[in-house]
């Protein structure tokens, strides 16, 4: 199975109409993620002073097995590279897979055939600036189900985050950023936000340097005890609340003066979140080893530029610092 | 057990006296690699035309387990980033390490007490030229030994290679480089040569991006079925062989002109070099897991700069899709 491209364009793809609360899971996600890649990027397309625009890319894996859309703006004068993926596939999962996953799900089982068809679909975001005063973020929303032989759902859940990446801390920022997902998270449930803010600490984690990716955000994965309308819909407010998280940092920061030396520092703390997807996030680890991946949709995530320098150590009481001290001890940023 | 700092300075460390072919291996080919650094360093200093000189840092690991060290050349004129370092250490393999080693070394067995020393030495270096018409190259030779509760080796093997990564194909020049290697290989084995380089071929493959990193070399493990004495010369003969297999080529490129797109080549096959190292290098990935590991050695093989572009696509009958092709399908250099 190998992923083909169907279309190039930066005229997006025209959208299905919106599924109700009665239709399956499945459709209404896939509706939902479909329409707010396009609402992203064209919010995003607001911030490009020359009118640069996302190409839009749709892909399909074999003939069978589903496909999505890239959508890349690079080169941007606010944006180095930013990319908006969808992607919705489905299949057969492997013994081992479905092995793997009963450790969170028990109701998995294979049909009598044998064979456990599954669906997948998310959205998958990293945003790289060009001013190094303007914060790279991460997030992805996904939903998962396995497939009884009738069609019906098995085992589903829900898994996404939102997660902030600084070169330069400015603390009422990133304030803004983690009051708009604490906001999203309280209006489901108020151990929410404490709870994946944690979470989000942990995974987005370097063990061999010693530091946090970022400033972090919220991380969630294997969300299923509650009704699914109602995780769905925690998904959307949280998905919902990024422009609003993120655009109002851009535009205080993308015409900010900023030094070649501060440009350097951001090529050095993008070379660690090359280090960080291609070592240890899992979703790219995943991408990497799946027959049929779409490589490039996969790795969009990487920086346009990037650099490692040999025993680099910012001065102390430097801002350079300032961020390490921050990332080397993760802070609560909400009273 | 975490690695520290001990010195660091542009003076070479001082060299012991050679130890005789009597002495044990693991004193042989310790001498050996600490003086065959000095001996590459010093002439790579002399292709760098404002006399930039490389940096020694000697750091030891823990307080018994040894340690090395790490020569690196930053910012040079010929060479953005270039890495010549040493390791020598040693300690008790957990039993993980002895049962996975054993698939190779049927002999290796846990001493009376349950446990294994092992003594491990080896140079590792990586050379990222600033000139794209410049190719990478990248060596590594180590020897490795378990021990008996006497002192006196149990297993032992040698391992290593030489590959070269160019951003552009001049095939006199990978000709020049095959040549110099198999002259090397066939000076102890014919049967070298031939076998190692598909080695090489094969290792130094990524397979999510279906092409080798570069355009190959020779690569070799667990290599034991010869007198050691007789693995030891042919080691030193592979190493001794990388200068005038080199260094020729980085005087004939070194000064051509180059487009700002050819320098972009660059970075994009940079990132390719970048994903081989921190997805697929079998020392990488082991090193980031040790407890103890120098990070900033093992990380030095990571360019000054690269870069990831999305969906790149050399135009048919470019230098650039020149180089792809070689890359997708290996060739033999040599008659």
């Amino acid at each position: 199975m190998v992923a083909s491209n169907v279309s190039s364009s930066t005229t997006p793809p025209v959208l299905k109409p919106t599924p109700g609360p009665d239709a399956p899971m499945r459709e209404q996600m896939e509706a939902y993620i479909r329409r707010m890649q396009q609402v992203i990027a064209t919010n995003l397309e607001k911030l490009e002073p020359n009118g640069k625009k996302f190409q839009y890319d749709e892909w399909k894996r074999g003939e069978t097995g589903g496909g999505g859309v890239s959508a890349v703006l690079q080169n941007g004068d606010t944006f180095e590279k930013a990319g908006v993926n969808i992607s919705v596939v489905h299949g057969e999962l492997p013994p081992a897979a479905i092995e793997k996953m009963r450790v969170n799900h028990k109701n998995m089982t294979a049909n009598s055939d044998g064979k456990l068809p599954f669906f997948a679909c998310g959205l998958s975001q990293v945003l790289h600036p060009t001013n190094p005063m303007c914060p790279t973020v991460h997030l992805n929303y996904r939903y998962f189900e396995t497939m009884n032989q009738d069609g019906t759902p098995q085992a589903w859940w829900f898994g996404g985050g939102t997660d902030l990446t600084p070169s330069y801390l400015f603390e009422e920022d990133v304030i803004h950023f983690h009051n708009s997902l604490k906001d999203a998270c309280d209006q489901h449930d108020p151990e929410y936000y404490p709870k994946f803010k944690k979470w989000c600490d942990e995974y987005f984690y370097l063990p061999h340097r010693n530091e946090c990716r970022g400033v972090g955000g919220i991380f969630f994965d294997d969300l299923d005890n509650k009704d699914p309308q109602e995780l769905f819909e925690f998904a959307q407010t949280c998905l919902n609340s990024f422009l609003p998280g993120y655009v109002p940092i851009i535009e205080k920061r993308m015409n900010q003066p900023f030094t070649k030396e501060q440009k350097w520092w951001q090529q050095i703390r993008r070379g660690r979140y090359v280090e960080f997807n291609l070592v240890h996030d899992r979703g790219t680890q995943f991408g990497l080893q799946t027959p049929g991946s779409r490589i490039e949709s996969i790795l969009m995530s990487l920086p346009l530029t990037a650099g490692w320098v040999y025993q680099h150590s910012p001065e102390e009481g430097s801002r350079e610092q300032e961020l390490l001290d921050v990332l080397k001890m993760p802070r609560e940023w909400l009273p």
